[in-house]
């Protein structure tokens, strides 16, 4: 799946900030891809970028309608449909990454049809993918893993390829969920695929490259979640890192939706490692990154410091002092 | 999926008993569900069962026609499509663990849609199932694990089946598979299962039950199989096996299909338990079936008194001398 740029990002009739997460994510992560953002009546979000309507974002360029808001309850609302179709025959595709297809919709289907234009679901597996061969390729690879679920692999991955790439390393955020993929504009939903295929889909996300060029792949899930760790291990097989950072919240205590307790950051690294193995020999631990988000700033650095201190690997929080320790170990 | 019984098996014109071999499967392990075979002329196999025609088979009561023979090349042959649409016309649904799908055969697919008939297809996920909630479920739960694919997990599953049976300990051999889904009329193909929902379907597969009762769960792949681990592991966790059987063949020194050593039994018996943990504590290695159809008898059992020794738990090959002593071990 890949998005043409630029964007225009719709928010619909967000109720909050936090509603528009996705938008936010793309306008943090690639401003130079946003034109623009496009509101309706009552929308309490604002990403900061220009508002726009849809033919002035289709006379300035704007290429993709990206749907950067989550709709309550799963339904897309009625009064997103006129907006989606006008935006299709305007010339624009529609990226999605809501639970409800597009193209289940039948005014939007014939819109797209009529105008020609792609529905972009960005939860829908394309394929087919190969099955995985285990074959080591070429180029370096580092793969966000995690404790649990919502614990920043995806966050700690795009800070990563960042500061990667303002060190002129040539480097690619490889994205494996649907916000990711927004944000990126292109990668695989690893857990839509089907099972035989998902390490064969992980092998395809991060293909060979230039010796010295680094794949920085967003974790999904964990080895220690009982329903989504064979998820976690096919990506780890097919992406056959040679290094990964370990994401955790420190405040969690069980993961979420089950009733298991959270996994060590310790037991984390070993399972990784012992795991990973099979696929990458050399692969190693390069840091620990740790959302402090729940804790206060003393405690965060308490915490921080504690981590390093057991663990030996540079410990942070990306959003709270970047990953310069990281990139520094995973370059040694 | 659910197949009715009693089944006519359609050989085709198999060149050799290898050919028929899910048909065999079928007569070995269910011989009351079949009521004959069907033979197309120039076939080379034989089940040993009562030949019969369509309208024979019809009047005797036969439910579905199932497909026990593999196709060469992987597409459905042209003469054998009359006789598929003439046995659901005759009123039977078709069994089918080919990897043409029957309704991509237009003349097929409108028969079944004319007869009111289903079209089984053992190598397509049904579905939906749920995310994995790592709940515990009452009854008790055996799966049989490998060192590699096509070990002999399957056969292990059904003779442990058979001889729970036979003890008159109600047990339930589940199918993860299209041959084993064919021999047991009921199942789920794990492999085919979108990614997120693996392990829920494996807890779909094998339900709360009575305290006593077991559920003998055919596993797939190898946890240490680059390709399928995923597949292995999401299985392995949904199914929460109390007990668990290495299946392994002492001749094979890579594993199927990709260039990496194949794993020791001391390795899947410490890796299984180290990840099964998760969703059961108590999951324990309750014995070895060894594949060793490449060995002569007297070498045979050298090496099925060797893993003995070495491993403490009973050994031994389940065509060459049954399952009772593993039997034995799980139920003590």
């Amino acid at each position: 799946m890949n998005l043409e740029t630029p964007y225009l990002i719709f928010l619909g009739d967000a109720k909050d900030a936090l509603a528009a997460k996705t938008g936010q994510g793309v306008v943090d992560w690639r401003p130079d891809a946003v034109i623009g953002q496009l509101r309706l009546p009552g929308c309490r979000a604002d990403l900061g970028v220009a508002d726009l309507s849809i033919q002035q974002a289709t006379e300035a360029g704007a290429r993709t309608f990206l749907i950067g808001v989550v709709n309550p309850g799963g339904v897309l609302p009625k009064q997103w449909q006129g907006v989606i179709v006008e935006a299709l025959e305007a010339g624009m595709d529609v990226a999605n990454g809501l639970h409800t297809p597009l193209d289940s919709i039948p005014e939007i289907a014939e819109a797209a049809r009529r105008s020609d234009r792609r529905l972009l679901e960005a939860r829908r597996s394309v394929g087919p993918f190969p099955v995985a061969s285990g074959r080591k390729r070429t180029g370096k690879r580092l793969l966000t893993v995690g404790t649990d679920c919502s614990v920043g692999k995806k966050y700690a991955a795009l800070a990563i390829e960042r500061e990667l790439t303002t060190r002129n390393i040539t480097a690619d955020f490889r994205a494996t969920g649907q916000t990711g993929i927004l944000v990126a504009g292109s990668g695989i939903p690893i857990d839509a695929v089907v099972a035989d295929f998902a390490a064969g889909a992980a092998e395809t996300l991060s293909p060979d490259n230039d010796p010295a060029h680094w794949d920085v792949v967003e974790g999904q899930g964990s080895l220690f979640h009982p329903s989504f760790a064979g998820v976690s291990l096919a990506l780890l097989h097919g992406t056959q890192p040679d290094a990964f950072v370990v994401c955790h919240e420190p405040t969690r205590t069980t993961m979420r939706n089950v009733d298991v307790p959270i996994a060590g950051i310790d037991a984390v690294i070993k399972q990784t490692i012992a795991l990973g193995r099979l696929t990458n020999p050399a692969v190693r631990c390069v840091g620990i990154a740790l959302n402090t988000s729940g804790l206060d700033a003393e405690r965060a650095n308490q915490t921080i410091e504690q981590a390093h201190r057991q663990f030996g690997v540079p410990v942070c929080d990306p959003v709270r002092h970047g990953v310069e320790a990281i990139v520094d170990e995973m370059l040694a």
